[in-house]
């Protein structure tokens, strides 16, 4: 937790003891009252909280808020469902590396049951991009659905920029030799824009890829090493965040 | 598991049914008699295992052997020792990457006591690689050492090729924006070699940072996001196959 992270609705009550924060705040930090340390309001500024009391049930707690983060970068995931599990280091890591949006979707040859894990029911998915946020230093969370189809998905996305989908099968070209539209740098911002399209474990239906063709991707490939699906997500936006500088 | 490995001593005994890969072919691959699935030697062949017989102890098991994979990829990572669970998930991801050693020191800012870990001390490290390259249908393990001193293992790398040292506090250049020897595509393959090294999670000792310039390593940031070190070297990684065409 390298930032502490607030909803605007948890900053002026006292943050109760038996929250993880609170025993960061005293026994990792080791913050005594005057004491001070980094803090951050969700989708919002970066600044010092202060800890002004301590009792057996409470801390008082002030804020003072100096200037918000940059945006997000400008890469859109989309995602075959994964198994919750695999769900929640997608989530963590892909917040943390700094993803503008993640867009879950049932694919053809997924698994439709991991939609109707506790991870989505009871909102657990949000906390794994508060702790994303808070280890990048960041107060800002990046969308996150699981609702829709892929087709609707696909709509809904920016068209400008680069669309790229991963595909172990299919694919003709390495991601690495793939030219993203980093030309309009001083353009709108949305001509960087990278949506970039990864499969279920086992892989996309040939009805998925044609809708992929259809709507623009270029299907790519990121060598002959079979990759866990998290690890394969963080290294395709590292090397897309490569092309556009931003890493 | 893509790929079952066995080490060469495993081939000709049978295989006890308590092992996880018995349950493996028999639970999820569901093989019967004379059914066969993918296999491959630690270091050396893939094949095709048979299942030849099967009881309440063990399974019969006959290969056929075919080429040796190609080598690894010419990365070798150098690394401040983490805590153990995060060396567990180095161990297995960068195997799935397909870097070519790992060689973990004792920094000065680090945890001495993580070397204590039965992670090094059982033999456990090992299975972590065989996860990986288990995943990544490979048979060959990386190199790993965690007993030398930063300075020995530098004096044992190649000298050729590309030195960097990933540093969030005194890099002046981003790693996308580092140019690696590809030039020499064509000449030996030391010539593409890349040394990677990544400190401990609370940072390069000054002292570290002499040796490693004194060593020729150029310092680079992955960009102002603060990355778990597990995140970073998947990332640093990435990007790196990708500088070299092997991604």
């Amino acid at each position: 937790m390298n930032l502490i992270l607030f909803d605007p609705a948890e900053i002026a009550p006292p943050l109760p003891r038996r929250d993880p924060r609170a025993a960061h705040i005293l026994d990792v930090l080791r913050r005594s009252v005057g004491e001070s340390f980094d803090a951050g309001l969700i989708n919002g500024p970066k600044g010092k909280g202060t800890l002004v009391g301590v009792d057996e049930e409470k801390l008082t707690l002030k804020f003072a808020w100096g200037d918000a983060p940059p945006p997000l970068d400008p890469i859109a995931l989309v995602l075959g469902l994964p198994r919750p599990q695999t769900a929640r280091k997608i989530l963590q890591e892909a917040t943390a590396l700094g993803v503008r949006a993640l867009h879950f979707f049932c694919s053809e040859k997924g698994e439709p049951n991991y939609r109707q894990s506790t991870l989505w029911s009871t909102g657990e998915w949000r906390r794994h991009l508060v702790a994303g946020a808070a280890q990048a230093f960041d107060t800002r969370l990046p969308e996150v659905t699981w609702e829709s189809p892929l087709a609707d998905i696909l709509v809904s996305l920016p068209t400008a920029g680069t669309r790229l989908a991963l595909d172990n099968y299919e694919s003709p070209a390495a991601l690495s030799q793939t030219e993203i539209a980093t030309r309009h740098i001083t353009a709108s911002p949305w001509e960087r824009h990278v949506v970039l399209a990864l499969g279920p474990e086992r892989g996309w239906s040939a009805r998925e890829r044609d809708l992929l063709r259809a709507r623009g991707f270029a299907l790519v490939h990121l060598g002959p090493r079979v990759l866990r699906t998290e690890t394969a997500v963080a290294a395709a936006v590292a090397v897309v965040k490569a092309k556009l500088g931003l890493m």
